[in-house]
């Protein structure tokens, strides 16, 4: 198999899980066995004992690999995701539990699914991310990549923030509210979809801004292209936190910027050719048929 | 068992559908045998030749029975518990298929549950019900009973409806929708759900009164008490209907007026005294806890 | 000014609508002052007598004007967009009451803004349609354009419809449902907007899905590209009808199925450069910053 | 004026607001012409110097006042009416900007209106309160009263919490989301409606429980009745707060129970008899008819 696609492939697992182990070097086996070199990411690999693979930093991985396997789920995905959207690393997800958005390969199928898929037969699915950077008397204080979404929240502060949006240089409105998230498509699904936002299609270059607890009532979810850029200042408030996919956050001061536009690099993640992203979604939202309410 | 709390029952099924006669008649015996007089109604028993059981009417059953067991889905409950609320019946349902949010005993398990029912191991659950009237002119045109709702809805007419709403004499908003739907708390985990309505708790003597795809997106849903009157006054429209539990309706006219209140009897259903009716809410709304968002 | 970039100016009224006639008048005169050829819509010049200026129809229109100028609402506008598609005429629209979304100069102020316009100083934006075709045993039998939505709808039937959707060929849900509405950006704001559906910037290419009082509540609200193909098959029901942007309707049968695309062509709208997209929104939204509620 | 209904009345600001000062010595020299003892509430008589009334603590108005006339917004009424509700003084609110839910006369036109009131020209309006007790190893260490809501939320932890609501003992569901809000129909207009709650009529002994953000898309507002208890037990998160009517809050520890029930007392509140909840909802949440969508 010396024409093989993906010559050295990374093997990155949910930190600080020792449950992902064995499933890990079984994959690692089956690999080397079809002549593949893995390497493993050096978190994943601190659980690992005499573990007879190149240990490499993710930034390693980014210059080394030509594909990186991550065992976890979305939360392990989104964040070995924005680590190696600058070495444009293709990704596969496979989840130990219950499928996630971004991992839609089973641990228990995975051998056989893998299979095909190191064979050529896959679908590349281009994602986009968010950069933010937040700008204090013009000067950069915060700069951050987001893959699910960009959140501005009061923390634990009682009243509400007040927001002013602009987009492309135009003003939008003053948002008073608990907070307002910028999602990506992916996502959409995640915690936009709790505060009201509508499902984007993730292949699509969209960004929706999404209020959480709006004052106003009529302060819908607004789609806007990806080309875009979003700027919010920030008003009089006791205390917002800026939040990027949950990961990172900063706190944010009274006349603070905050950019908000496309990263010009793109998650590239690989997917069986039998992926449907639809048939996630069902199984996600509970589409299935089941009936909520009594005779009508 | 010459204390029989219920001396005779009547057993009424799912009009129109052959499926009840086998558990229907194994319950009749059931009953028979426990010394209990076992009337059927007259459209059940049309499915069922030869029965040596008496056939009577549903306005006779109101007359004569001390239980009415309802074997079907919560519509054949809404319709049967109409029909005999000037009865003051008492009413028991049976779901053939998946638990209803009326109809709370299985086919499979009704021997054993009605076991402990028969001996007074129940409770009563008193549900309130709607009085619907519209006036004409002046004159009474239309008058139902609403377990449920009582929907005001555009029918195919493409345009809005607008409908004048007051409340106890006072004013309360001129609404331009698809339609308003006032429902009781039973009737708030159907169509009104489906149209942002909160569930109320059926044991509640309340009114709400929601909005179908208001035009004013504020126009919130409302819940008030069950000793008011509702007045809608008709507005311009090229047509709209006013239904009743989605069984039966009336072409409503510009300048009609409609009346809703408390219907003063209730409806009285029995449960087993494991009877939970947030448990219910858990699996008919799927509540079960399922992830449906990735990492957050 | 024989450099004119509109020679022939079409004028269209809404109809049955008097009120028109003067603002009407004094524009094409307005125009004709600038030596523009003025040419009157039909149906609008049947309100006129004694009029001087060319009668066309709108497929006349359509071939010979170079810009057509809308008196009227968002719904004259719609119906008139439509009409036009095949000829590639831009629109400008003027509102006599309080602006549409659609509809961006005023009565009052309209001489001043036309000059301006009429000198190049304008800013065009195409906005996207859908084409809706029923086919039933493989026949064609309904067949429209729509520049707000496509509506199924149950109708006066009280029960739920059932459709099942694909989207490029895959299965995305069965929806039981009052109905569901494909909107376009420009539709965004409509009827999709009062059920529940996000606000798309109008420059976009993308089609929403959005149901009403969908029976599952996590039935929400989906955006896709412009370039699928949505597929709707009919299931069981009473009786359920097709609109496209409320002026058209068609009886669907079950196992109908309906098809919707984009149309390749656009509608041309021109603006005055002053015009801003959220402004608008500001205003019909009532985002004017009003408190709604008590402290907090 | 010997009969004087209000033989003592307490006036009480805004704190820290010397805005008040002028109307409030307006009205206290307008009450003292009627005969009327005048007291100031202690914090709002530091903006005072020289004031020739007597000073006083809010407990002693509590035990000396009839009446307790209250100027600032719906948030100063809300601590004034927790602060006197052992006391059961009847409150008055006004507003000097724009009416509030809870301050319904304007300082404008405050003489004219007390006129009437003073005179027994009122209506009385008891609003219900809620007390809320945190248990931790079973002990009391958070006891607080709550006029509009309870909140428990995540606070600045970036991940949602979990909580397992009881009611009277019976499990209702395990929550993930931002947070939850339990309010009375006062607060039923305040941060609830922001976060999809119902709008409770004020007169109702109700409590709705509204999710905040909530995972599970069909976790939707419930309404139950006042005599309820609810219970909250906290499970594993990295922070929570609970906030009473959004002036205090206390930190949560996994494990703690939350305990939540109707207050024993009530809030009087005085209206002039003209008052009418309804069109205050109206001009509160925008319902005035104004056209928000393009032609449907």
């Amino acid at each position: 198999m010396d024409s093989a696609l993906f010559k050295t492939i990374a093997l990155i697992g949910k930190h600080k899980n020792p449950d992902i182990v064995i499933p890990l070097l079984s994959l690692a086996e089956y690999l080397t066995d079809r002549g593949i070199s893995v390497v493993l990411d050096s978190l994943t690999a601190a659980h690992i004992s005499n573990s007879r693979y190149p240990i490499l930093t993710l930034e390693e991985i980014g210059k080394q690999a030509d594909l990186a396997i991550v065992l976890g789920g979305d939360g392990t995905m989104l964040n070995i995701a924005r680590a190696l959207v600058p070495f444009s690393v293709p990704l596969i997800g496979i989840n130990q539990g219950r499928l996630g958005f971004l991992t839609d390969l089973t641990a228990d199928t995975m051998h056989e699914t893998l299979n095909d898929m190191l064979a050529g037969q896959f679908v590349v699915e281009n994602r986009m991310l968010l950069t933010v950077e937040v700008t204090r008397n013009g000067e950069s204080v915060f700069k951050e990549l987001a893959f699910n979404d960009v959140v501005l929240h009061r923390g634990i502060s009682s009243g509400m923030i007040e927001l002013e949006v602009h987009i492309n240089g135009e003003y939008v409105y003053s948002l008073r509210s608990d907070g307002l998230i910028i999602a990506t498509p992916t996502g959409s699904t995640a915690y936009a979809l709790s505060s009201g936002g509508p499902i984007l299609h993730p292949g699509l270059n969209l960004m929706t801004l999404v209020p959480i607890c709006p004052h106003t009532l009529s302060n819908r979810p607004i789609v806007i292209g990806a080309d875009a850029t979003i700027e919010i200042k920030v008003h009089f408030t006791t205390e917002i936190k800026i939040y990027t996919d949950s990961h990172s956050w900063f706190d944010l001061s009274e006349h603070d910027r905050v950019f908000i536009q496309r990263c010009p690099e793109t998650i590239k993640l690989l997917h069986p050719v039998h992926h449907s992203y639809y048939r996630m979604l069902r199984e996600k939202l509970g589409w299935s048929g089941i009936l909520q309410k009594n005779s009508r």
